[in-house]
């Protein structure tokens, strides 16, 4: 049997990080063994890329490089880690993925989402999440638990207006793909969003 | 009055980096203004891609991911220099360009060409070089002149049969685009290669 990809979206502060490793145990009780990963990164030189992506930079960076260096992170995890993993019968647990680039890069930075939809075909073929759990939390208040950690990197320094934009994407993609997407309330405490979690993966477990 | 874009090409040892200071000097004694760079890099974001991509690297790198990042680099060096630097009327002469790509990403790697085509679109629109100066030297002189300069990078590590196949994807494209390929022989001396540059430059100058 191949795995499946369960990707997890959201903006800044949504907790989804937090949430990884209960999603992974979760799947991991109910039988399925599971490879936890993120993107950008996820590989050595997808790492590297990262770094070159969040790392401030005078100047900026233009956008479409920056939506390239995010493919080209992709196409080597797709290659060395999620491809391999689903045919061997692995679950993928991806924090973040091409949702992510629609919306960060998209509706973010402005590139049209048609020519991201050119570099998923190239880099993708027909690979889709089977599953985005998207962590769904007030750009303020997400804004102001990620300002929290403290350093910000390239991406949390935007603005307001940047992550308004961000969420307007994902929440248009999942409108667009109703059937692959769930919308979790992160909002509420760990444990609220643990059991909500709980709930909609078993319902989503039964219906495969 | 727009400026052009020069591009100089071969494989390993060919000398062209050599010629390119003396390209230069030739085309602003003929009253234009040049700006010399090269790709990968070219900007700083391109130079750190640059970095990855040549640093050899256990477990290799997937031809896709490495072709995304020559085409992150090259959308970055379009952006900061090379498209601003024609709207204000200079000369670009750049070290490699996307027929180097084709060459080893396509050749070397076996990547299909129409893939390397789609990125092209994608990134350089309709923008393609005015001339190319294409460095022909037998590929065993050109590595056992490479190999003079000591360590080896990614690329330079490859094998006979990888360099083979990038020339024979460079002989095609100077095929396929005679209008703007001139083929230098390469083998000579210094001072032989220079007079050769000089005689092609004059009548590509004349028939502009």
């Amino acid at each position: 049997m191949l795995g499946r990809l369960v990707t997890v979206e959201g903006g800044e502060g949504a907790g989804k990080t937090t949430q990884m490793t209960f999603i992974r145990d979760y799947l991991e009780r109910k039988g399925y063994q599971v490879v936890m990963t993120r993107e950008p990164g996820g590989t050595p030189l997808g790492e590297e890329i990262r770094a070159l992506l969040l790392e401030p930079r005078a100047g900026g960076m233009a956008p479409s490089a920056e939506t390239l260096l995010m493919f080209a992170a992709r196409a080597e995890h797709l290659e060395q880690v999620v491809r391999p993993a689903l045919s061997a019968g692995y679950w993928v647990l991806c924090d973040r993925f091409t949702d992510a680039t629609y919306a960060y890069q998209g509706g973010g930075r402005g590139l049209p989402l048609e020519r991201i939809a050119v570099l998923e075909a190239w880099v993708q073929d027909e690979l889709r999440p089977d599953l985005t759990l998207l962590f769904d939390v007030p750009v303020v208040t997400g804004l102001a638990r990620a300002g929290r950690r403290g350093a910000t990197d390239r991406f949390e320094s935007e603005d307001l207006a940047f992550f308004e934009r961000v969420w307007a994407i994902y929440r248009e993609r999942a409108a667009l793909y109703p059937e692959r997407y769930r919308i979790i309330d992160a909002s509420r405490s760990v444990e609220a969003v643990r059991a909500e979690l709980e709930t909609v993966l078993a319902k989503w477990l039964e219906q495969q």
